[in-house]
C-alpha cells in the first residue's frame, strides 16, 4: 500500500474515560497518546501576547523531564530524583498545597544510565501514581498527599532504576523498569490499583512463559513466529542479561483493550556479544491489559547494531487508507523510520525516515526489516564513521503530538551522527554492560536538532524548524492550531501548527526539556505549563558537570554537546504561562 | 535635638564617579547606598501590567542573596556557594556570555554560620570584583571572564568565610570577613584593584595599631575614647577570637574621603564568658578610604547581650536640621532602633525604635548607648524569654532602600522573638563558638516580618506591611514612586511608595531574598532583576533541609520558621520584568 494513498482523516482512538478538557492527568494527556488539547483560547492569533502567570521552583539541578498533571484545582509535579511530588492550588497562583517524598535510596543516582530523570505520574480514582528512581511505585492521596501503597518492583543492585511514567487502565497500573545498559533484563508490570499488588508481568526475553506469550500470540510476521524466541535468538543464558527494557511509553486501545508499548535495545551494545535476533528487544507489543497476555509482537530492529531502542511513544490514530478506515499506530523509532502500524495485527503499512540516515537503507515491508546500510555494522575491535542517527536515535524519549485537526504529527528529535568502535566487555551486576567507545556529533550542517511536522497521510515532512541541539522536550499541540516545544538553550517556544512559523518564545532559566502541557484553570482560563532544567543523556554535560574535554562522557553523548554548558545552566523550574486579562 | 524637628529635605549624597541611571555597578547601586534609581518608566499606574521578560537558572538551591549587576550591555550574577559568576547578554534576552568559576574549596560550605550566601559582586574599570566562600576575592575581565588576580584572606580551618559585596573606592576593593560564630576575628581590607595585592587591613579587635586607630581618631562618646580599647575591654586575649566580623555593608562619601561600615557581634554569644565592652564589635567605623585610618568610631552595642551585630546599612543622606544642612546617615540596627547620626563626628542625632522591642528600653543619646531592659539580660544556666527582637535582629542584613523624591527610608524587617539559655563554650578552631541555646518564634500577632516607611524627618512610620515571614530581601525604590521587595514565601511585591499600597505581585518558583535591581536595557526600557531562591539563615530550613522538630536547629532560627517548608521550595533563578511593548 503506497503512503501517498492514505487520505487526510485523522482521528484519536476515544477514550474509555473521556479526560475533560480542562484537565490533564497523564503525562500524553489521553490513552492514545496525542498529547492534542481541545482548548482553543490561546490562538496563532493570540499566542505572542502569552505572558507568565507563576513560577514554582524545584530546588533541583538535574534533568527535568516530566508533564505536570491537572486535575481539577490542583496541579501535580514529579521532580527528578529524590522524586519529591509536589501538590499545587491552581486556585491561588500555584500555592503549595502539600508535598510527598518517597525518600529513594541514594545509590539509585549511581546505577540510572542518563541522568537522574522521572518522565512524570498518572492519576485516576483519587490517586496520583509515579515510580520513583529505586523502584517503587507508588499511589499517593490527591486530595492529602498521604502515601497509600508503596511497591518494591526491582534491585539497583543488578542495576535496575524506574523512569518511566505509569499508565493507569482502568484498575491497574502499568510500569516498566530502566537499565539496559547495566544488564538488565527488560519487563512491563501492571499493578493493582487499588493496592499495589502485582496483576501480571511480562519480561521483554526469556521463556514465551516470562513474555506472556500464549495461544492467542499471533505475530504478523514469520520471523516473529515461534517457540521461545525470547531464549533461542540469543547465546546460552544471554537473555537473562539482555535488556529489552520498558522505560518509554505506553498507549491503551479501549476498544480492543490492548496495550501498546516498545522494548528498549539488548544489552550489551556489542553486537558480536550476542549473535542472534535478540528478541524481543526492540521491538513492540501489543497486549490485553486485565491479563498482560501478548496479542502480537513487530522486532523494529532484530539483533540491534546502533542502540536503538523501540521505547518511543505509538500514537494511535485512526486513517482511511485506500477507501478503508484503519487503526493504525505512529511510530517515530530510534532508527529514523517513522512507522505506520496496523495496531489490530502488527502489520507495517509504511516506514519512511523522518531524520537524516546513513544506517539504514529501508525497511522492507514483507518481512518488517530495516535494511541496514553497508558498512554501518560495529565488530570488536573495528572503528566505524558516521552512523546516522547516532545512539540516542532519530528520536530519543520525547515525545511527539498529533492533531486531529491537521492531521500532522509534531515530532521533536535528533540531528545526530556517531563514530564507533566495539569493544569487549563482561557483565558484573550493578555495572556499566556495553562494550562500545561511542562519540557523537551534530549531523551534517553542524546543528544537532529539528522539530518538524510530518503528514502520515503522504509520509512526508510538512515542514521543519532546525535547532543547534537535539529537540530534547515533549511536543504539545492545541486546538487554537499552536504547536509548543522547548529547547536545549533555554527557548519555550509556539509555532504554527499548520506552517511551523514562529509566533511566541521565552527564554527560560535553563534549557528546556520538559513536557508542555495545557489546561484550564478555575478560572475558566487556558494556560500552558512547561517544566525547564536542562539534563537527561543530552544535557547530562551540563546537569552532571562532565569535562567537555572527555569525547567518551556520558556514553559519547558530551562530544556532540560540547558547547552547551556557554548556552545554559541547569536548575528547574515550572513555568505556567497565559494570555492578559481576565476570564475570557 | 528632636527628631520631629527634621525637615524633610533629604538628598542622597553625590558619587565621585556618578553612576549611569541605566546601569547598577554595585549592589547598593550607589556609594550612599540608597537603592533608589532614577529611572521612571515604571510607575505605580503601570505598574500592575510589568510581566517576565526572561529568567535565568543557577541550578543551586542554597540562598540567593546576591543583586544582579548591569553594566552596559550585561548583566553579572553572581551565585552562592560556588560563587560561579555569570555574564548575560542584554541584548539578546540574557543568553549567557560567558561563566566564571572560582572553584572554592568545598569544606567552605561547612563553616559558613548561616547559609553559603553570597551578596553580590562590584563593578569598577572593566572588572568585576567579588568575594568567594572561601576567603577569596578575585577580579575578572567584564568582557572576557578571564581571571586577572585572586587573593587569599583568610582560612576555612579557622572558620573564616567571605560572604559580603565588596565596596570598590578609586583604587581600592574593600572587603571584609564572616565568621562571628566560629570566634574569627573580624576585619576590613582594602585590596589594590590592580592587582590585588594588599593594601591596608584594619581589624575590629585588638591594639590600636591593629585596629588602625592613630592620632587622627576623634570619636563622639567618651566611652569609645581611650589607647588600646580593642585589648583592655576583653579577658585577656579573648579579643584574639572576639568576633566584630565584616560582613555587611560599605558606604562612601566622596566629600570626605571617608568610608562608613558596621561590625559584627562579639564572640561567643555567652556574654558571661567576655566581661567588658568587647571593643570594637557591633560598632560603626568611619575611615579614610585611602589609609584604612579610623577617623571616628561608635559602638552600637557595648558588651552586646543579643547577637546585635552591627553590620547593617548606613545610608548617607543630606538632611536640614533645625534649620542647619547635616551630613547624615541613617541606619537602622539589628538592635531594633533606627540610627540617625552626623557621619562626620559620629554623634547620634537620634535613634527611635523601628520594630517591636522587649529588650532595649531606649538608646541614651548622652553616651550612645542602649539602655536594655530588666530581665532581659542573659547569664549563664538561666533561662531568659521573649526577647524582642530575637538574634537576627529588628533587621538583619536585608538592606533598606531611601528615595530623595519621597524623603523615605524602606525598611525590609523581622518581627521575631527568642527564649535562650546561656550554656558554657570553648574555643576550637573552626567550630562554632557561641554557647547559647536559642529558640526564636514569630513576635506578638504571629506573623515574623514586616516592610516599612520611615520617615527620619519625623522619626516614624509612615506605613508598614505585615508579612508572615521575615522580609528577608532587599528593597529598592525608583522614580516612579514603586517599591520592590520579596518575601519568603514566593512573592515578589510591588507597592506605592508613599501608601505602602500593593500595586502587583508575582508568584516567583522559590522564596525571595535577593536584592531587586533596576536598569534600562540597551532598548531603552526600563527593567526590574531579582533573583529568587530562599535560604540564608532565615531559610535554612528549606535550603539545608532541616529538621522542623529540632527549635535549636540553625541557632534557633528554625522554631520561628517551621512552616515555611510548606510554602516554599529552594532552587535560584534570576527574574527580569518588564512592562509590554517595545522601546517606549
Ligand atoms: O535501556 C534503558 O534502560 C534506558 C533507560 C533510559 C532511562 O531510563 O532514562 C534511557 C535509555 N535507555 C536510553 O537509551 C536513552 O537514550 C535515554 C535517554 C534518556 C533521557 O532521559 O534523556 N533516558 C534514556
Ligand atoms: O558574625 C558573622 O560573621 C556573621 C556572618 C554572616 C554571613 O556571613 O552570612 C551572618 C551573620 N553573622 C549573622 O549574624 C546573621 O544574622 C546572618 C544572616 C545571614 C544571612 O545571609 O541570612 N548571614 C549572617
Amino acid at each position: 500500500i503506497a503512503v501517498s494513498l492514505l487520505t487526510v482523516c485523522a482521528l484519536p482512538v476515544a477514550l474509555a474515560a473521556p479526560v475533560k478538557d480542562s484537565d490533564w492527568p497523564m503525562p500524553a494527556k489521553d490513552y492514545a497518546n496525542t498529547r492534542f488539547s481541545r482548548l482553543n483560547q490561546i490562538t496563532t492569533g493570540n499566542v505572542k501576547q502569552l505572558q507568565l502567570a507563576w513560577t514554582f521552583s524545584t530546588g533541583l539541578a538535574t534533568g527535568h523531564e516530566a508533564a505536570p498533571l491537572v486535575v481539577g484545582d490542583t496541579m501535580y509535579v514529579v521532580t527528578p530524583y529524590p522524586n519529591y511530588l509536589y501538590a499545587l492550588d491552581l486556585k491561588s497562583g500555584g500555592r503549595l498545597k502539600w508535598t510527598y517524598k518517597p525518600e529513594p535510596a541514594r545509590a539509585a543516582q549511581g546505577v540510572a544510565c542518563c541522568d537522574v530523570v522521572n518522565r512524570g505520574a498518572a492519576y485516576a480514582d483519587g490517586k496520583i501514581v509515579f515510580n520513583a528512581l529505586d523502584n517503587h511505585t507508588v499511589a499517593v492521596d490527591a486530595e492529602t498527599g498521604k502515601e497509600i501503597w508503596k511497591t518494591k518492583l526491582g534491585d539497583i543492585n543488578l542495576g535496575q532504576t524506574m523512569t518511566m511514567a505509569p499508565l493507569i487502565v482502568k484498575d491497574k497500573v502499568i510500569v516498566g523498569n530502566s537499565g539496559g545498559e547495566m544488564g538488565v533484563r527488560g519487563w512491563v508490570t501492571a499493578l493493582n490499583l487499588k493496592d499495589g499488588s502485582k496483576a501480571w508481568q511480562a519480561f521483554s526475553t526469556g521463556p514465551d512463559k516470562d513474555v506472556l506469550i500464549g495461544a492467542d500470540f499471533k505475530p504478523y510476521y514469520e520471523s516473529d513466529r515461534g517457540k521461545d524466541l525470547g531464549v533461542k535468538t540469543w547465546p546460552p543464558d544471554k537473555w537473562q542479561i539482555g535488556g529489552g527494557t520498558v522505560w518509554g511509553w505506553i498507549s491503551y486501545d479501549p476498544t480492543t483493550n490492548l496495550i501498546f508499548y516498545g522494548t528498549a535495545n539488548p544489552g550489551p551494545w556489542n553486537p558480536d556479544l550476542r549473535p542472534g535476533d535478540n528478541k524481543w528487544t526492540s521491538s513492540v507489543f501489543a497486549r490485553d491489559a486485565d491479563t498482560g497476555m501478548a496479542k502480537w509482537a513487530v522486532q523494529y530492529n532484530p539483533h540491534d547494531l546502533h542502540d536503538y531502542d523501540g521505547v518511543n511513544e505509538h500514537i494511535l490514530v485512526d486513517l482511511t487508507i485506500q477507501g478503508k478506515p484503519r487503526k493504525v499506530m505512529l511510530h517515530p523509532d530510534r532508527n529514523g523510520f517513522l512507522y505506520v502500524l496496523d495496531r489490530t495485527t502488527g502489520e507495517i503499512i509504511s516506514a519512511n525516515p523522518f531524520v537524516y540516515t546513513t544506517s539504514i537503507q529501508k525497511v522492507d515491508l514483507k518481512t518488517g526489516h530495516p535494511i541496514v546500510a553497508p558498512g554501518k555494522e560495529p565488530h570488536t575491535g573495528i572503528r566505524v564513521n558516521d552512523i546516522c542517527p547516532a545512539a540516542p536515535g532519530g528520536k530519543d524519549w520525547q515525545p511527539s503530538a498529533f492533531s486531529p485537526q491537521t492531521g500532522l504529527l509534531y515530532i521533536p528529535h535528533n540531528h545526530l551522527c556517531m563514530d564507533v568502535t566495539s569493544t569487549e566487555v563482561g557483565y558484573i551486576a550493578g555495572t556499566p554492560y556495553v562494550g562500545m567507545e561511542v562519540s557523537m556529533k551534530k549531523g551534517p550542517g553542524d546543528y544537532g536538532g529539528v522539530f518538524s511536522a510530518w503528514n502520515p497521510a503522504t509520509g512526508k515532512e510538512v515542514w521543519a524548524i532546525k535547532e543547534h541541539y537535539p529537540a530534547w522536550s515533549g511536543a504539545l499541540v492545541t486546538a487554537g492550531d499552536v504547536v509548543f516545544y522547548g529547547t536545549m538553550d533555554r527557548w519555550f517556544k509556539a509555532v504554527d501548527a499548520k506552517t511551523g512559523k514562529e509566533l511566541w518564545k521565552f527564554q527560560a532559566g535553563s534549557g528546556v526539556i520538559g513536557q508542555p502541557i495545557t489546561f484550564q484553570g478555575p478560572d475558566g482560563k487556558q494556560y500552558i505549563a512547561v517544566l525547564s532544567g536542562v539534563g537527561g543523556w543530552a544535557g547530562a554535560v551540563v546537569s552532571g558537570h562532565l569535562d567537555t574535554r572527555i569525547p567518551y562522557g556520558a556514553l559519547g553523548f558530551v562530544n556532540a554537546m560540547k558547547d552547551l554548558p556557554n548556552d545554559t545552566t541547569p536548575g528547574g523550574m515550572l513555568y505556567v504561562f497565559a494570555l492578559p486579562g481576565n476570564t475570557p
